[in-house]
């Protein structure tokens, strides 16, 4: 592993641990068993350091996706069910994360105050927001780039509740219903039902 | 005003304006314009300061929402059109308040690391929970429960995107067409079409 990955990497578990109160180059450098110094002379800012950690992330949950990114950034699909499997399952796979997933909710939150991070943060989600209307268009979405904004809203809001939640760990069988009642009534037809 | 609400408003502004980083005691002070020490001699940890921000936010809230949350709670509606009108204009109300939106997730991240914030977070969000079952139930859910906790994730979802996301703010329409899509999916009637 490459120590920028490591930094990286340690700047997550950090955020998702302690928040933002609780990333600093000095802590990165005493988590990751590296010499004082090492992290400042990767990042010398904290605006960079932050850069570093948020291109990493993206890295991560695209390489976690794994099939289930292509197939969408495809759009390869044949049935509505086979749509809401694939959602599902990348939903499946970002939730059993917490650490990468509370890791991206501390950068969002502080991409609205630092402009250079926006930018990095906006690129990153259009890697999320393109497979999708591919997707939807490939499913005859009458407005693809409509519906694929809702499909993320959508996505984003079952992950921050079973991260954040008081509702728990959905299964995949629940995130597979949630998905299918939300596509039948955006390309409106009809749900198989539970 | 009183001042535990002055200190709690001051309090969701630096949350907001800063993050969880620039949220102290000495910085509600200096901001508020109180004397040194005033919000130490209030919330003496900052544990019982963001206990005493969070429910002040939760006040905040549900106030904005005014009739649309009575409308909710008491599952007053007669159709699917209100329904849809009624939980975008909730959604609307909430986006418009950036700094009480930001403040919130600051405040859910730092609950997934302190239980006693937790369980005030969680108590809530049933706030918002039980009025999305309630009007579910009323209008013919089978599965009012399961169906309130997808609306209020859709809801979540929304939020997080126009306040965070890259897309910008929608508009009353946008959401009220949004929320319409989703609640025919997930009611199983066809949806008025945009």
């Amino acid at each position: 592993m490459k120590r920028s990955e490591l930094v990286a990497d340690t700047a997550i578990t950090l955020l998702a641990e302690r928040g933002m109160r609780g990333l600093t180059h000095r802590a990165v450098d005493e988590a990751a068993g590296l010499p004082p110094g090492s992290t400042s002379n990767l990042a010398r800012t904290r605006a960079a350091l932050l850069e570093l950690t948020l291109s990493r992330l993206t890295e991560l949950e695209i390489h976690a996706l794994g099939p289930a990114y292509t197939t969408a950034r495809n759009g390869t699909l044949g049935a509505q069910a086979g749509m809401a499997d694939t959602v599902a399952e990348g939903l499946h796979i970002q939730i059993r994360d917490r650490r990468r997933a509370l890791a991206r909710y501390e950068l969002a939150l502080e991409a609205t105050r630092r402009p250079e991070l926006r930018e990095i943060y906006d690129a990153a989600g259009s890697r999320f927001r393109d497979p999708a209307v591919a997707l939807l268009a490939a499913q005859g979405s009458r407005d693809p780039v409509r519906h694929a904004r809702q499909l993320v809203a959508f996505s984003e809001g079952l992950m921050f509740d079973a991260i954040v939640g008081a509702g728990g760990t959905p299964t995949f069988e629940e995130l597979r219903q949630a998905v299918e009642d939300f596509l039948a009534g955006m390309l409106g037809r009809p749900s198989r039902g539970p």
